[in-house]
């Protein structure tokens, strides 16, 4: 399984990638190398699934790398890739060009394209949106290659959401007596996915009678960060090799597979899928190359440790910042330090991504910063060696006032707004990419200042609640305290009381609720999507349930305009959680309410 | 058909609208009322469908209108209305609650829900996700109900989509043999889309093999305006009643229909719905009730001309904007003038839209500012009435200057940032809407500035091309002057050359080709996503193709954190056209490439 970091749209650059890591498959003696879904392509490559320039280019590319295999020695490996390619002659659906297009794998070998199938299960939730650009596939490719041992074996394809979805190519693979079911997959993380996923392998390697093998991208795009975490597994539930989380790996493993024999489903048989629609099994035999000569396997790695909870929470973060800085082609980033945790933690992100030589931070003063907001500002710049520069904000806030004599709510968002522009004009002049140092609870709740410290083209901690910042930095203290290692967090940034410093004596706790409670109730609201009665009967305070609905609800219109940033929980803001701006829907939490519109207290779901 | 205004998530206002429409419908004699699609929650709700509590008030909410309408003595008239139902006793798709949401439509009649159907054909590309929300319907209700000369007529129901794909429901109506198939609809204006809806319901009403009524929304969400249009026509093609645009209306047509008659398909027959799927036809009858004397019907009114093209775009803007402010709970807005066409125009839809008393505007010139950019924002805002103001920016622009020293860009949009903050200064004391003025030429390009012109919470011409503008602006004054009132634009922001004023001297045509020239080019790039193979294929200057498409590319990021804005395009960006921006993907312009990746010239589509 080569887990790899494809890029959307680079096809020169995957099409390297599948080469490159085909030939160290080779030198560890691999027979067969499966890459991710939509490898050539990047995933999910959105609407340029719809420009047929872009699906005939995959289609072109992915031939391209099929003779490039063959001419550089590699004709011999079975190679499965994901590329985008397109169904013709048939009439497709509306909104989609004629060429339908098809979330497909290919297997390359002997310098050609020898079958290609389409995902079956097209995921349309959450953060897919799969059937606005693809139809669905309904063949199982199953492919006859001659192992290292000199036996035969069957080897099918399924695609990804084929596997969270019952029936399909599952069920046809079993119909075919296959001997290895292999699964590109292009599947984002989320905390705690790696125990999901493990089950679902091992329920569906069950179901399909036979080993299954799941190749995961790595990598972040835009809000999505692919993990990896590639698994091999056999119809017992036991884990034949597992590759690392957040990295590039070659995961080399020797299986023990079945010998092919003759099926009771030949090429070109439908079968039932199981999920109301039929399945074409299409049969081949790969033909017999040369191999070159044994190949030294000493680096070859099976089996990599999981990483826990808030380890693997920090390691998403990073790898998301890294990719979105990397494949947008920056420098460098600078972020606005004010002293607060939010802002630390994104630095410490940020620096652990790219290093610190390439971090640029701003201190903003106002006449209502504490002396300790600079201070830890200041240590922190120096534990982890950050570029700083203070650009204290007064004398931009007098000019301001001379003009327009602001007070309250206006008076706070300027400064916010001021200390916004400041980081915008230096990314402009200087070429960083602007960081926000928003979270997940600020956005929730609107508890920001839209062009303040909103401003900024990636919101490394916009999908994590303020109690988990202040879990995630007392993590990474102690992982560098354990190594001996100074804490790139000055301790104080982690224990005084959270405040936005925009007018005397301000506290979060002023406006907010405690985070403990706050981020609990938000929970349920946003990532469960429970309604106020529901809520309630949780156990939550009524009062304080219809003030949070209030403040969430009426939040949207920042959100909507908020950069993007990775996503780690189950529903983050952006491309999971879609509500409209103009919506007029109150949650009644009073109890007669809720009789009298008919909801009841518990919902169905 | 009552032509209404609903809103999203107010089940309460929107139960009062069906009761008020239904009233003055029975006061003008009509037997049947048809409302449009998701009547009683707005459209479209988004994820707003995925909560429970908000399904089960729908279907609370439409009880009750129903036992309200016989309650005020408006039993007797058979009302067709679009809400959220849900269903039960079905494993659901993956990502839906238990309870699936469908699209649904009700006949309220005797204080009853009588009957219930969904959407069968559910779309799921441009502005449309509904398979991320809806399980489609397979029911064909057909309802016997009594008619004012005594005779029995049968009436079905399809919902909006089912119209514009074929089979589903207009063939089952077909089997059915129904005497006249009525269709609620959310249908958002595109421009020219009169033109097509037209054609659309003359063809399914001669498949159909009855009278067709399509009851279209009016009224603003977000980023789409429906327009109203709503259209009765014969299976000859003739159009029976034909409503205003943009507004709201009951269109009162007395119509001829065949008698029902015994028909081939009894009830709960499922029919060959010629789209692959089978659809069950459901009869009811309505009791026959008393019905009140014979009313005035001297307000009835069937028929309304179409908009001229400029102007039918402008009520779109509009009544965008309108709807905006007051579904939001807006009392006013605010945007900055320059002087310059685009602020103009967008003063003048923004007065039309709330009145020029709730229009203030911002004059805020600095050191580049020519002395006509002054003149004519004040002429502009003396001709309208407009609240204007000015804030000289020089002040601040030094006291930022002081600090950073910039020049370049970073000095050209620290002084389009002052004037976005100072904006959203006054909105925050003062509770204006912000509106911001680019237009759809610079949005596409990237000829703007992020927190800077962009600022605000609603961008009324963010789908209009510059060219466009201009030809909006244009008809606006001589529509005016046909009138004999004084033209809103001063003729000098109409002819000046645009430029941003950013810099000495600078115009647009420094950076951006002639703009005929370009928005030709953005119009087959954008709108119509073709390639540049196919760009320069069709006459478009290879080197411009090469250039326009990066910058087009590379101002994702900055169109992602823009304000919503009306739809009047088939395309716009937000809704319609989703790219990712982390995108390496550059269209090889030049054709040796073009050959080598393997893009034939001409797309299939």
């Amino acid at each position: 399984m080569a887990q790899v970091n494809a890029t959307v749209g680079d096809l020169e650059g995957n099409s390297d990638l599948i080469v490159t890591w085909t030939r160290r498959a080779a030198d560890q003696g691999a027979q067969l190398v499966v890459f991710p879904e939509m490898m050539l392509t990047g995933y999910p490559v959105e609407d340029l699934a719809l420009r047929t320039s872009f699906v005939e280019a995959s289609i072109g590319a992915l031939q391209a790398v099929a003779e490039r295999l063959a001419a550089e020695g590699l004709g011999a490996i079975a190679v499965v890739t994901g590329f985008l390619d397109r169904k013709t002659g048939m009439r497709p659906r509306v909104g989609l060009p004629a060429g339908a297009p098809l979330d497909a794998a290919a297997v390359l070998y002997d310098g050609k394209i020898q079958v290609t199938s389409a995902k079956h299960h097209l995921p349309n939730y959450g953060v897919f949106d799969e059937y606005r650009y693809f139809v669905p596939g309904d063949v199982l490719p199953v492919f006859r290659m001659r192992a290292a041992g000199g036996e035969l074996v069957d080897v099918a394809i399924a695609i990804c959401e084929d596997l969270w979805q019952d029936g399909g190519p599952v069920a046809a693979c079993s119909a075919a007596r296959a001997g290895l079911l292999v699964v590109p997959n292009a599947s984002p993380y989320e905390r705690g996915k790696d125990d999901t996923r493990l089950e679902l392998c091992q329920r569906r390697s069950a179901e399909a009678g036979c080993v299954l093998l799941y190749a995961n991208l790595i990598g972040g795009q835009d809000e999505l960060v692919f993990d990896g975490d590639s698994i091999i597994v056999d119809p017992a539930g036991d884990v034949l090799a597992r590759g690392p989380q957040f990295e590039e790996a070659l995961i080399v493993a020797d299986l023990d597979l079945p010998e092919a024999v003759s099926s009771p489903c030949p090429s070109d048989t439908p079968v039932d899928a199981r999920d109301g629609s039929m399945i074409t099994i299409r049969r081949l035999e790969l033909p017999d190359l040369p191999r070159p000569a044994a190949p030294d396997a000493s680096q070859a790695r099976s089996a990599w440790p999981r990483l826990p909870d808030l380890e693997e929470a920090y390691a998403a973060l990073v790898l998301g910042v890294r990719d979105y800085v990397r494949k947008n082609g920056f420098a460098s980033a600078i972020l606005a330090l004010s002293g607060g945790i939010d802002s630390a933690l994104t630095a410490t992100i940020a620096a652990d991504a790219i290093g610190p030589d390439r971090v640029h931070v701003v201190l903003m003063p106002s006449r209502y910063s504490t002396e300790h907001s600079v201070t830890d500002a200041e240590d922190l710049a120096k534990r982890q060696g950050l570029h700083a520069r203070t650009v204290p904000i007064r004398s931009m806030v007098d000019a301001f006032d001379a003009e327009l004599d602001l007070s309250g709510l206006a008076a706070e968002n300027l400064q916010a707004r001021i200390r916004g522009m400041i980081l915008m004009s230096l990314s402009n002049a200087e070429g960083h990419l602007a960081l926000t140092t928003g979270n997940k609870s600020e956005l929730a709740t609107g508890y920001s200042t839209l062009y303040g410290d909103s401003a900024g083209g990636f919101g490394p901690i916009k999908d994590v609640f303020k109690t988990l910042v202040w879990d995630l930095a007392r993590w990474r203290n102690g992982e560098a305290e354990s190594r001996g290692e100074i804490a790139p967090i000055p301790e104080n940034s982690i224990t005084k009381p959270p405040s936005a410093e925009l007018a005397p004596g301000q506290l979060d706790s002023d406006t907010l609720p405690e985070y403990a409670v706050l981020d609990t109730l938000l929970d349920d609201y946003v990532q469960r999507d429970m309604g106020a009665a529901e809520l309630i009967a949780a156990g939550h305070d009524p009062a304080l349930v219809d003030r949070v609905i209030q403040m969430v609800d009426r939040a949207e219109y920042k959100r909507r305009q908020y950069p993007p940033g990775p996503k780690i929980s189950p529903k983050n803001f952006g491309r999971d959680r879609r509500l409209p701006i103009t919506n007029r829907w109150r949650e009644p939490a009073n109890t007669a309410l809720v009789v009298e519109l008919g909801i009841s207290p518990r919902p169905q779901s």
